[in-house]
């Protein structure tokens, strides 16, 4: 069989350049309006993607007074669209830092039953310092939170097991619900939890909701490399994405697993246009819209570093070695600004686009080249699709670029099973209390 | 005008009747298939209920081998009954003792903007000892679990006041997005918790969603009195639950608050039948499908005391004075017990149908007679529906008892407004945080 890709439809608001909220195309009202996000999953589903996804923090986060921030929360949002789809799989953040891993673990327990199977994790650290001050703690050191996340998702994970997958029998005439024989405490005692078990939800109908990570530093890796089934990344150049790819890959082995149990997921912000012209033109109003207050406290952000009075015409300043929280985002801004010897206007506004994920303006061909480049060149299993604008950015890649990879063998007719853990291609977890079956 | 009841329909499973699962009018495969859920909710919608309602609790608790548990986490379904309805409110029962305010605030509120304003929050502080153990914690004190829950509430309510209803400007050629005046941290430093705020979510739709609480403990009728718009109680006779009735309207001064400001809603297990007989006949199927040894740890749960050794056919032994947790359901089992002159498995067919909620067989005109009585005896502002099978239970309530009591003008025929507020004829809070308008 041919090998397929994978395609992710990254949700945010109203689009992810910065200033899609201005453009004409878009309608700022809709970022709490759940029909909004309906009619995208709808869209991605259309189009016979694999999945959609929600970012999340738990802090108000960049500069609400030039942007629209301040939308739902995934794992409540996506109940509501898993009510109104069949196929698409469903991503929600969620943080190990600041939750329990009993809440977190009955939550996609839950979304997955809800959703027939089609729920996943993005499971995050949480860098951010704000996020720290609406949990009364100090923000813990980055190995700290690797720590806690590592077991917090050995925990989940025995949760999710706890229920063996015959353990329901709904024998009505004996009046036996449940062989309790296949219902396990998990009595965990750890350094971070102690968790006695069962989950009071049965077992997901995938076994473990998918398993998603984004951290590029060492730890992530490792942790990609040990927990993840998909990573997404952000990658600037084929080069770069090879390297990452083949960095990743490598790490498994080590973990008793093979290179094809993690996919990973470059991010691309496509800019179509039915003409390069056309898309270039897009690029530039958007481009236009941009606030540079609001950029330079965004690249401020991304990079760790207070660039808000810094002058906007010069180059990027010299920045210091790597510090905690924002490393691997740092590097891959300084090394783009180095590279195309941007200023700082430029570089925001190459930013503005993608937050460090490769930004392209193109016709549907010319996007469905660079896919497949980085696809056929070892340097991706698939893509996380961020619009500019939503809904229009999504249904122009669903209905022109799709079927261009269609054509060329590269993506999926029709959905090939009824999970999430099917449409990735991805074997279902056996429960860990399951005794071996004598032969 | 009138005075209206209110109904809300307590959704628990294939039915509140603990052996409903083994009855041929329902499928217990569908413990945990969303569609079950989303008839039930438009069936209540049909029938111009106010709201449906579902418990919760953190752990696996009673006796899996014999009945239907492990289903789904409230908030997530809740999100996806809201989908797939338009006028119906969702409550769900989230507790303070092993959450954090941010966190449920920040849910709450995006359950009431994908709903369009119609999420209420059960406030339960998890009395079991269960629960306790998943979060790796000592069961905290009575007191202590209500000290947290009232500086959780304090938390929760800033946190929703924190963007004021004028906060979003949505100034697309200004590139104004929201008016940061507007959007307040909330810089809280108390006993149990820091939290910096604001919110990201915005300002939901009913200011704050609606606030219900079911605790009869001293703890629980002041809280109640202090925090909660609506009461889900449980009472066995007119006398006591007008006694009730009174007790709690009478704290609501205290707290600067008028009579009007909560609803008391005793629960009630209707058992339907189009004659007397038929309704009989089915609750004695039911009593009939009882497994007497849960029944007998049920009864231990509920009175907090261990009686599954006890004899069956014996009165109920005598019982210590009051103990930590189950304080108020306790006396009202045991006065139950003594009342009627109850054996033990009297007593347990007795709370199978409505674990200590009344429980009444009858025509839909002899059920609305009871709910008349109450209502207009002081005694209740509106019921909480326990169908003791679902859906069957709800059809036959919504089909034939709220026509009866539509004929004696006690019941809505149309909803009144769009949010569970208007269901409930509740107002609207204020931010805290908006300026006095100057005249």
């Amino acid at each position: 069989m041919t090998r397929r890709l994978h395609l992710n439809a990254f949700l945010m608001g109203v689009g992810h350049h910065e200033a899609a909220w201005r453009h004409p195309r878009t309608e700022p009202a809709r970022l709490t309006d759940v029909r909004h996000y309906q009619e995208l999953a709808r869209i991605a589903e259309r189009g016979k993607l694999d999945s959609v996804f929600l970012a999340d923090g738990v802090a108000l986060q960049g500069n609400v007074a030039h942007n629209a921030l301040g939308g739902l929360e995934p794992l409540t949002l996506l109940s509501a669209l898993a009510a109104v789809t069949d196929h698409i799989g469903l991503i929600a953040t969620v943080s190990t830092t600041y939750n329990e891993p009993f809440h977190v673990a009955r939550k996609f327990a839950s979304l997955d039953h809800i959703s027939g199977g089609r729920a996943g994790w993005n499971i995050v650290t949480s860098a951010g310092e704000a996020e720290a001050g609406n949990f009364g703690i100090e923000r813990p050191s980055h190995a700290r939170r690797y720590a806690r996340a590592a077991e917090f998702l050995e925990v989940t994970r025995k949760l999710w097991d706890s229920w063996e997958d015959g353990a329901i029998l709904r024998d009505r005439a004996a009046g036996r619900y449940a062989d309790t024989g296949k219902i396990h405490p998990i009595e965990h005692a750890g350094e971070h939890f102690a968790v006695r078990g069962p989950l009071n939800t049965s077992r997901p109908p995938q076994g473990h909701p998918l398993l998603v990570q984004a951290g590029s530093s060492e730890d992530g890796k490792e942790f990609a490399a040990h927990y993840a089934e998909a990573v997404f990344t952000a990658q600037q150049t084929l080069e770069e994405a090879r390297e990452f790819y083949d960095d990743l890959k490598g790490r498994l082995a080590a973990y008793g697993r093979k290179p094809g149990e993690l996919l990973v997921l470059p991010g691309i912000s496509p800019i179509i246009g039915s003409t390069e012209r056309e898309a270039l033109l897009l690029e530039k109003e958007l481009e236009d819209l941009i606030i540079p207050a609001y950029g330079l406290a965004q690249l401020s952000r991304m990079t760790g570093l207070d660039l808000t009075e810094g002058d906007l015409d010069g180059p990027l300043p010299d920045v210091p070695a790597e510090t905690e929280g924002a490393q691997s985002r740092r590097k891959l801004v300084v090394d783009l600004a180095r590279r195309e010897h941007l200023t700082v206007r430029q570089l925001i506004g190459r930013l503005a686009g993608g937050r460090g994920h490769l930004v392209m303006a193109g016709t549907p061909e010319q996007i469905a080249d660079r896919l497949q480049e980085w696809f056929t060149g070892g340097a991706a299993d698939g893509f996380n699709i961020m619009p500019p604008i939503l809904p229009g950015g999504l249904s122009d890649f669903v209905d022109h670029v799709v079927p261009e990879l269609r054509i060329r063998g590269l993506f999926r007719h029709e959905y090939e099973g009824r999970t999430l853990r099917d449409n990735y291609g991805l074997a279902r977890p056996r429960s860990r209390y399951e005794q071996a079956v004598a032969s």
